[in-house]
């Protein structure tokens, strides 16, 4: 596939102007921006500017609030649900992390459920922001509908990821950022655009038949949960899903399950039943302090993953990796050398230059 | 195989008798005992009466302190790390695990990490008993290394289990409780014993070759973890256990990774080289009220489990489960028709009653 390649910081500043352009406050738009950068600059491409295009039409129909105020619906010392007000998720999330970030500080950890949120970007964004506190960061979202539950033909779940980082003295940190399914969506949409097959397991076809075909899927399909079928212990990948879901949306009072809001306005099968407001996340931070004197803590994570980079690979592997690996190894190349977005991509962000009259960003 | 039926009361007699037997103080006994049993009662079998025995091997040679003195080591409101004092696992952890509820009704939510303790039983049964409190409850421990990391050939985690635990309202409780691998070791065990082929994915032989053979990874292969492969996701397994393992072990100041303490005295290779003090635990709780009212809440929890019982099944599958409904069922049959051993434990259960000489609980 042809690729362009962009300045990192070329790149976050049309991001930033786009959000602009619809009278998002200045500091927001830095915000959004920051989160959308974070997974193109860690190739993680399929939540960076290729999802531009959907904020782009949810904000010109006005689907989403640019002044949202957030609020604190309920509060025990170091837990709160917070209503969102309908904001992007993209300012939402990080404005919720923070507080959960706080209270950690506060009462040795903290606990935000939000409700009335739209979808807030890479689930490893948040986690990582703990980091810079010297603190254990968690965040869960719940999704859009594209897994079925395990046993079941019809998808009810969301692709519900898990993102937890940890951190670590000399050696690079722990950042752990995965899907709740087998694999997520956009890695079937890839094998698509490459007109290749998919492995057994990740996929059913509307009929609920396992399938290769991506198109498959694709068409009214559904993902797998993690471990796919009873061999490989797919109800294990249910339960996490189901446990994101609760944490994030049940006990926040956002929609659920199949009532989670379709990302993009051009889905199809808007849910017309609502149970709630809007998708939910959920944070979490522990103060490692409270535990442990965090020196010691470092220590021993920098030794936890020097062990585990030793463990002899298996025949054809390089070596055994740390949670964060590839991200850290995107992230250094495409700092050094820009990064590239696909032609998809770029024609979108064509087109809201064009639409928006923002000066284009220039490939490398 | 031959089973015997056992009275569920007779059998936590016996097993009470037997910790008293070393001089363990009776309320300690009632716990332990509660523990193993939720095991048996539950379907759970590789954790209840089956590892009686070990306990009492290792009780028999001293390895257990039978008066131990939990020790808060750091504290900082909403979190704790607790010395076990080299307790049992089964009265340890009860006992921390009543810490984190305390805490969560005090501060919204409670986490203790837990090091210098020994195998807990079944990690479902601590947030289990969260939902006597109306709260959320979890639990993980670190476990003796069995399973490879992500790209490894050598066992160097456990089967780390995650335990989460929701209230309900009408329906009954959610209730996950799975291992970080593909399948707990029990399942080997049992498919060796009944000389039955696993399927591939589930280990690898002492070679680091996938194997269908459940002998050759008993003699000294390995573990996958949960995804086991490139194709399933397997990386997702190793991150969930390494999560598991930093919370339990890196946090509190145990023995990680491969230099967990093996549970089995019998274990060949012993780590010589110790991190820290015994294994790790880590138990925490949330206070619904802080996030949310509680009927709406368990009303919420009600709407999820019937819309996933509802999903259309797969082609021979008769519905969709909700987590803990195998557990539920097994103890409706158990608490009616009486616990089955195994030929196996039963004999390791007249071992204990001849050496000791603790009545037999007799077959029904």
């Amino acid at each position: 596939m042809n690729k362009l390649i962009f300045n990192p910081i070329a790149l976050r500043g049309f991001v930033e102007e786009m959000f602009a352009y619809f009278g998002i406050p200045s500091e927001d738009c830095k915000l959004a921006a920051d989160v959308l950068a974070y997974s193109d600059e860690h190739g993680i491409d399929s939540h960076g500017v290729a999802r531009l295009i959907t904020y782009y039409d949810l904000l010109k129909v006005g689907r989403i609030n640019i002044h949202p105020k957030l609020k604190i619906i309920r509060e025990k010392g170091s837990v709160a649900t917070i209503d969102g007000d309908n904001g992007l998720g993209l300012i939402i999330g990080p404005k919720c992390n923070e507080i959960a970030m706080d209270k950690a500080e506060i009462h040795g950890s903290g606990w935000v459920s939000v409700c009335n949120t739209n979808h807030y970007g890479a689930a490893g964004y948040y986690p990582v922001k703990a980091l810079e506190r010297d603190l254990i960061g968690l965040s869960l979202t719940n999704t859009t509908k594209g897994v079925v539950p395990f046993g079941g033909r019809e998808k009810m779940l969301g692709t519900n990821p898990i993102a937890i980082a940890f951190p670590s003295g000399q050696e690079p940190p722990m950042v752990i950022d995965m899907a709740t399914s087998t694999v997520a969506y956009g890695k079937v949409e890839i094998a698509d655009r490459q007109q290749k097959p998919v492995p057994i397991g990740w996929c059913l076809d509307k009929d609920g038949q396992p399938t290769v075909d991506p198109l498959a899927m694709i068409n009214d399909g559904a993902l797998l949960p993690l471990g796919s079928d009873i061999e490989g212990s797919g109800h294990k990948g249910y339960c996490l899903a189901a446990m994101v879901d609760v944490l994030s949306a049940v006990l926040s009072g956002a929609n659920w399950g199949p009532f989670a809001v379709p990302f993009a306005i051009r889905s199809d099968g808007q849910p017309i039943t609502q149970v709630g407001k809007g998708i939910g996340h959920f944070f979490g931070a522990w103060d490692i302090t409270g535990f442990q004197d965090l020196e010691v803590f470092k220590k021993s994570m920098d030794a936890w993953i020097r062990v585990m980079r030793e463990t002899p690979p298996l025949e054809g592997t390089p070596r055994v990796l740390i949670p964060g690996d590839p991200e850290r190894e995107a992230y250094g190349v495409r700092m050094k050398d820009g990064i590239p977005l696909d032609g998809i991509v770029w024609e979108s962000i064509c087109k809201i230059a064009k639409e928006t009259k923002i000066p284009l960003p220039s490939p490398q």
